[in-house]
C-alpha cells in the first residue's frame, strides 16, 4: 500500500481542491479504511463553505470534511479486536468518548465529551472520508453484511438519522406516516415507515415528490398545488398522522408539523435550524397532548438499518442518482446543491 | 332530600351570582353527589368572564361551571355498579364517550367524541360543581380513601393533571426536575417529583416561590433576581433538567424551559396559551435530542395521586389558603385572582 | 326481519344441535347484527365439550358459543352513537364494564368486572355468534374498512391477539422474530412480524409448517427433522432471536421459547397451559436480562390489523382453508379439530 | 506509594489467605484505586468456594476475587480523562468491551464479548477489590458525590442491581412493592422502591425482616406465619402488587412471585437459581397479562443510586452490621455467611 492519497482538502470557505497527501496511521483501537463510496450530506456544502463554522466544523484549515461512506478495512491498530483487514463496513459521523455518562447509556450522539476525550464527530471536528483512505474509531464502522453494496453502505447515515426518528416517534402499524420534504432523508423515512407496517404521506414538490411516490408512497401532497396542506393531511388520515417526520427544515414545515399530528400523536424533527427561536403551534400540542422529538444523528441505527437492506425491503440505493470518482468533486458538489439533472443523493467512488 | 340546591349560576360573561335551582336527576350510569369542596382552577376566571368563549366554554347561558371536587354520593342512576350512597369521592373534569379509539384505549383526555356521545368536560361544556349538588358519570368520580378529606381531594384534578405531566416525562430518580410557575399546578409537580425521588428547582417569584420552598423545593431560583434564568439552572443542575415542567404559560417560560433540559432531556408543557403560535427553541430541541409532551389533563390519574395522599406523600392541601362558603363565591375569587393574602388554592365548600 | 333465527345450540359438554330460536333484542349501547362470517377458535372446542368449565365457560346451558366473527348491523339500541344499520364490523370477545381502573386505562382485556357490570366475554360468558344474529356491545365491534371482506373480518381476533403479542415484545427492524407453533396464531404472529419489518423463523412441521412458508416465514425449522431446534434457532439468529411468540401450548415451547431468545430478548406467550405451574428457563431468563410477557386477549388491536388488511400487507385470509354452513356446523368442527384435509382456519358462514 | 500491597488470595475452592502481593499497573484506559470499602456479596461465597466454576467463576488460581467497593484514585493510566489521582469513586462489577451491539447500546450487562476485547467482569474473570490496592477500567467508576462515604459507596452495587430490577418493572406511584426475601439486594429494592414513591410489603422472617420494618417497610409479611403468602398479599395489596421482586432464590419464591402481581402487574426475577429449569406459574402470567423480567447487574445504575444517597432518600447504609479489617477476612466471611449477630451486609476495610 501507498503512502500517499488523493483526498479533498479544504483550505478556506468554499475553496478546496483534491490534493495528494499522506495517508494516515490508525491509533489504538482505530483501522485505516480504504474509502469506496461516500454520500454527500445536505451538510457537507456549509460545511465547505464555512457557514457552520459557528459549531465548529470545520475546526480548522486545511480541512478534510465527509461522513457518509463505506468502506474496505486494510490495515487494523493496537487493541481492535472486532474488525480486520478485508472487512466490508459503513461508517458513522458520531463517535463518542464512551465513558460519560450519556455514552454508556447508548446516547453517544449525545455525548457529553463532545470534541476530546475520544469523542470525533467525523467530517466535523475530526477529518472525514473525501479521500482514499482515512482512519476510523472500531465503534464508528459496522460490518456489512455479504449482499448489501458499497453504495448501499454509503446510504447508512442518511438512512439511520431517519430511522432514529421513527424510533423516537414509534411507528404505528396499519397508521399514517407524514413526511414533509422528499429529499433524501424524508425518503429514507418514507421508505422506513413503509417497511414497518405504516401507511406514507408525503409533502413536496417536483422531481423529489415524484421520487418518492416511484419509491412507494401511499399519498402525495403537492403542497403548491392545495390550498391547505395541514387540512390535506389530516382529511387523508382521518384526523391528523400518527407520526410526522420533518425533513424540510423551513419555517412552514416547523409550523405546521404539530398541526398534522392527529391527538395522540407524535413528531419528529430532523432539519437543524439557523436559529434557536422558531414558531411551534404549541396550543395544538398541548389540547391534543402531542410528543414532539428532537432528532440528533443516528446512534446504534446502523445495523438496524443494514440489516433491513440485506432483507431487501429497504431500497434506499434508488435515491442515487449521479455517482462521480473523487477528482470530479467539484462537479459531484455542483449536482448536489443545484439540484441538476434531478440530483436527489449523489455519490463519490474516491478509489475508482 | 330537598329537590332545590344553591349553585353559582353564570347569565353572560363576567355577571354570576348565587341562586336556587332545581336538584338534578342522575340518568343512567349517573351518580348524584353532595359536593363538599370546591378548588377554584386557574382555568375558571376565564369561563366566568367568557373569555375562552372560543372553545366553546361556557357551551350556553346560564351555565354552572367548577370541576375540581370532592363530594359524597348521595343517589345513583341505573346501571351504576361502581358506587353507591354514601360513598366519598373525588371528580375530574373529563368523561369520556368510552367508545371511540382513543378512549378505548384510556386517552379519554383526548376523546374524538368531545362534546357528544356521552362525552363530558364537567365545568365547561356540562354544568360542573359550583353548586350544593350535582351528577356525573360513574367514570368521571374515584373513590375516596378514608384517610383522605374532602379538600385534599378536590385537589386531585389539579394534581392529576401534574402527574400526567411528569409520567409523561418520566422522573428520573436522583435527578432533577425544574418546575417553571410555583402556582398550584407548579407545586403540585415539584411535590410529585419529590415524593418519586427527583431533586426540585422552583423558579418564579414572591410569596408563591416562598411556599414552594416551605414545601420542599430543594432549590429555588427567582428568575427577576438572576441574570440568566437558563444558565442558573443549567448551572444547578449539572448542564440541565432531566425532566422540566412548564406551568407559567408566558412566552419567555415556553421558550426557555426546552433551553432548560439537559441533553436527552423531557420538557411538558401544562399551561394553554392563547395563541398557537409560540418561539420554541427547536434547535435547542434538536441538537440535545430533547422530548417535548403537551400535557392534555389527567387521564387515569386520580386514583393515584389519591393513594399518594393517603400515603402521606403528598400535602397538597398545604396550597390551599382560603375556604369560603358557596355564598361568597364573589369574595372566593376576588381572592383567587388577586392573589389576596398570598392566596394559591382557594376552596369553596357548597354546603356549610 | 324475521323474529327466528338458526343458532348452534349447546345443551351438554359435547352436545350441540343447530336450532331455531328466538332473535335476541339488542339493549342500550348494543347493536343487533347479520353474522356473516364465524372463524372456529382454538379455544372453542373446549367451550363446546367443556372442558374449561373451571374457567366459567360455558356459564350454562343452553349455551351459543363463538367470538371470531365479521357482521353486518341490521339494528341499533338506545344510546348507539358510533354504528348505524349496514355497517359492516368485525368483532372482539372481550368488552370490558368501561368503569373499572383497568378499562379506563385502557385494558380491558384485563377488566376487574369480569362477568358483571356490563363486562361481556362473548361466546365464554355471553351467548356469541354461531347464530344468523346476535347483539353485541357497540365497544366490541369495530367498522370493516370497505376493501376488507367478511371473512378477512373474521380473522380480526386471532390477528389481534397475535398482534398484541408482538406490541408487548416490541419488533425490532431488520431483526429475528421467532414463531412456535405455525396454527392461526402462530402464522398471523409471523405475517404481522414481517409485515413490521421483521425477519421470520417458523417452528413446526408437516402442512402447517409448509403453509408458514409459502405465505412468507423466511427460515423454516422442521422440529422433528433437527437434534436440537435451541440451537439451530440461535445458530440462524446469530445468538437468538430478538422476539420470541410461543403459539404451540406445549411444555417443550414454554420451556425452549426463552432460551432461543437474544441477550436482551422479548418472549410472549399465547397459548393458555392448562397448570399454572410449568417449567421455564429462568436461569436463562435471568442471566439474558429477558423479558417474559404474558399475552391475553387482543384488547385496542382491531383497528389496527383491519387496517393493515385494508393496506395489503397482511394477508391472513390465506389461512381459510375452509367455509361451511352453519348447517354443517358438526363438519366444520370435525374439520377443523381434525385437520382434515390439511384445514388450518376453518370459518362459517351462518347466512348462507 | 508501596509496591507491595496485602490483597486475599484464594489459591484452591474454599483456601484463601491474605498475603502479600506486588501492587498492578494501570494500562490504557484504567486507573489505580486504594480500595477504601468492600461489602461482601452474596455471590462472593460461591466463587471463594469454587461452586460457581461452571461460570467461569474463577478463571485460574491463585486469584483475588471482590467487586463491591468504593475507593480512591492514585494513579491513572494512559488515556484516562475522566477521573484524577484523588477521586473518591464507587465500582461496578461489570465492565463492557464497548463496541459490541449491545455495549454500544448502553448494555453492558449483556456485552457480546464477555471475557475479552475489553471486558471485564470484575471479582469473577478479573481480579478484584479484596486487596488494599486494585486497578480498573475508567468505565467501571463513578465518582462518589461529596457527602456520600466509601461505606455507602460499596452499597452501590447491590443497590444498583435493585435499581436495575425496579427500573425494568417501572414503579407505580402510590401502588404496591412486594419484596420477597430482605437480604440486601431485597432490602434495597424496598428503599429504593418506597423512595420512588411506592408502598411497599416484604415478605420474610426473623432478623432480617424486622429489619425491613426498621429501615421503612409498609408491610411485614413473616412466610412462617401466615398459611398463604400469596393471597396474604393479594389481600393488603387489593388484587396483587404493581411490582413484585424476586430476591430470595428459592423454588417457592419463583413460583409465587408471578401469582402475586395483580392484573397487568411486573414481576422482577433477581437470585440466579442453579438449574436453568424451574416451575413457574404461566397460566397466571398468560390469564393476567404480566409482565417477567430477568435482572442482570446494573448497568448505568451508579450516578443515580449514588445521587439517591446523595439526596439522602435511601439509607442503604443502614443495612451495614459489621466491619472488619482485610486481615480478618475469614471471621468476615464467617459472620456473613452465619449471619452471626443478626449480620446482613458486612464490609471490609483494607486499609485500616
Amino acid at each position: 500500500m501507498n503512502n500517499e492519497m488523493r483526498a479533498v482538502v479544504i483550505h478556506a470557505p468554499g475553496e478546496f481542491t483534491v490534493e495528494t497527501v499522506p495517508v494516515p496511521k490508525p491509533g489504538r483501537g482505530e483501522v485505516l479504511v480504504e474509502v469506496k463510496s461516500v454520500a454527500i450530506c445536505g451538510s457537507d456544502p456549509g460545511i465547505f463553505n464555512g457557514k457552520v463554522l459557528q459549531n465548529g466544523w470545520p475546526p480548522y484549515y486545511p480541512f478534510t470534511a465527509g461522513h457518509e461512506f463505506a468502506a474496505q478495512v486494510v490495515e487494523v491498530g493496537e487493541g481492535v479486536g472486532s474488525l480486520k483487514a478485508g472487512d466490508r463496513v459503513a461508517g458513522e459521523a458520531h463517535c463518542g468518548c464512551g465513558i460519560c455518562e450519556n455514552c454508556k447509556k447508548g446516547f453517544y450522539n449525545l455525548c457529553l465529551n463532545y470534541g476530546r476525550a475520544g469523542h470525533h464527530h467525523y467530517g466535523h471536528n475530526t477529518p472525514g472520508c473525501y479521500a482514499q483512505y482515512q482512519v476510523y474509531d472500531q465503534k464508528a464502522l459496522t460490518l456489512l453484511p455479504d449482499n448489501v453494496t458499497y453504495d448501499q453502505g454509503a446510504m447508512v447515515d442518511t438512512t439511520g438519522i431517519a430511522y432514529n426518528a421513527l424510533r423516537l416517534t414509534g411507528v404505528e402499524p396499519g397508521g399514517w406516516t407524514v413526511v414533509i420534504g422528499p429529499g433524501p432523508m424524508g425518503i429514507a423515512a418514507m421508505l422506513l415507515a413503509s417497511a414497518m407496517g405504516s401507511r406514507t404521506v408525503v409533502i413536496g414538490r417536483g422531481r423529489r415528490l415524484a421520487l418518492a411516490g416511484e419509491l412507494g408512497a401511499d399519498v402525495l401532497v403537492d403542497f403548491e398545488a392545495v390550498e391547505d396542506p395541514v387540512a390535506e393531511v389530516r382529511r387523508i388520515t382521518g384526523g391528523g398522522a400518527h407520526q410526522v417526520i420533518e425533513a424540510a427544515g423551513n419555517a412552514t414545515a416547523y409550523y405546521e408539523s404539530i398541526q398534522m399530528a392527529r391527538k395522540g400523536g407524535h413528531v419528529a424533527l430532523i432539519s437543524i435550524p439557523a436559529q434557536d427561536g422558531q414558531q411551534a403551534a404549541l396550543k395544538s400540542l398541548i389540547m391534543n397532548q402531542i410528543t414532539l422529538h428532537g432528532v440528533r444523528a443516528n446512534p446504534n441505527c446502523s445495523k438496524t438499518v443494514l440489516d433491513m437492506m440485506s432483507q431487501g425491503i429497504l431500497p434506499v440505493e434508488k435515491m442515487i442518482t449521479h455517482r462521480f470518482p473523487l477528482e470530479q468533486i467539484h462537479e459531484a458538489f455542483d449536482t448536489f446543491t443545484g439540484r441538476k439533472d434531478g440530483a436527489v443523493k449523489v455519490v463519490v467512488h474516491p478509489n475508482d
